[in-house]
């Protein structure tokens, strides 16, 4: 998507370890018009029309995950994290590492909001290992419920996360794919 | 709002200790939809015309307040959940107390994305004792920047936070606010 290539090469900011911030337009401070850009442009990737509920996970995710959903008339479930010890009843539980964090944590989805048979997309603002979205897909299996896809804003397409939903021919699209980040700039998969 | 309060009363659930859940629309499953006409009810309140951000905390709040920004035509930004110990720089912070995690719970807001004299409306799904809005408004007024008003979907109008709000003359507005929950029913205050 060039509009986001644009904002992420003009806005982005490249931290020490391959971070890149894009929190001006995307996880702190959100360009809602912008999300829902985005949105439509997920439209395009998935058949939105045949999807019961958008699935992502807490928090930066949640209000382009929102905005999607408005837009394609469904509702919204984010799982919930929570401390690896915290188990409770009536839930869907996986077991993620967050390198944010650099510690292990628990995604929860209530078993009651996520039926068997649901047709579920999950939407997610980023990606680099892809511990989340691999806690998502197993939530999704856990319940019985459909992958329809994954969609991903930005994935850093240099910390395996991408490539291996590409791997396990998953309905998998990101629309901004970064390769490289360092102190000369940005650079997306598509440079290469 | 008449069809916010019929659907506590219908989809609520009141757990010991006080506790209304409504997680299978508002804050866990989100009714996006419904969101979007909470975001139409809250303009009705609120002049959204003259705001420059929505402002909210993580991670309940987001989905409500990335619609209603969205409908508004302003960026959302939301607070950080941090532990009280996390001191970053570029940050204004506040520190709450959260009743949920029965702990000191630091707010982390970037300085860069909220400039002062910024025109601010803080939203939120749910107030209780009121902490995350304190701390949210000790946020807006580090950054000199104005609150034009609070807007809650539900408030718990027995725990404080809301009456606390009305007495320091702020501009706020509650969508339904519940006065009594037991095991005989939801009550709202306009039933009084």
């Amino acid at each position: 998507m060039q509009e986001l290539k644009e904002r992420i090469r003009r806005e982005g900011k490249v931290l020490p370890g391959n971070i890149v911030k894009v929190d001006g337009f995307l996880n702190h401070r959100v360009d809602c018009q912008f999300m829902g850009r985005i949105a439509d442009e997920f439209a395009k990737q998935f058949d939105v029309s045949n999807i019961d509920i958008v699935l992502t996970a807490e928090a930066s995710g949640i209000a382009l995950a929102a905005i999607c959903a408005l837009k394609y008339g469904v509702p919204m479930i984010f799982a919930k994290k929570a401390k690896s010890d915290n188990i409770e009843g009536g839930l869907y539980q996986s077991e993620i590492y967050s390198y944010t964090y650099k510690k292990k944590v628990t995604q929860l989805l209530s078993k009651e909001w996520l039926p068997a048979g649901s047709r579920v997309l999950i939407l997610d603002d980023f990606m680099a290992n892809g511990e989340a979205v691999r806690g998502l897909c197993d939530l999704v299996q856990q319940a019985g419920a459909e992958l329809v896809g994954v969609g991903i804003a930005v994935e850093k397409g240099f910390q395996g996360g991408g490539d291996r939903l590409r791997a396990m021919n998953v309905n998998y699209h990101a629309l901004a794919v970064i390769d490289r980040a360092d102190e000369t700039g940005i650079y997306f998969r598509e440079d290469a």
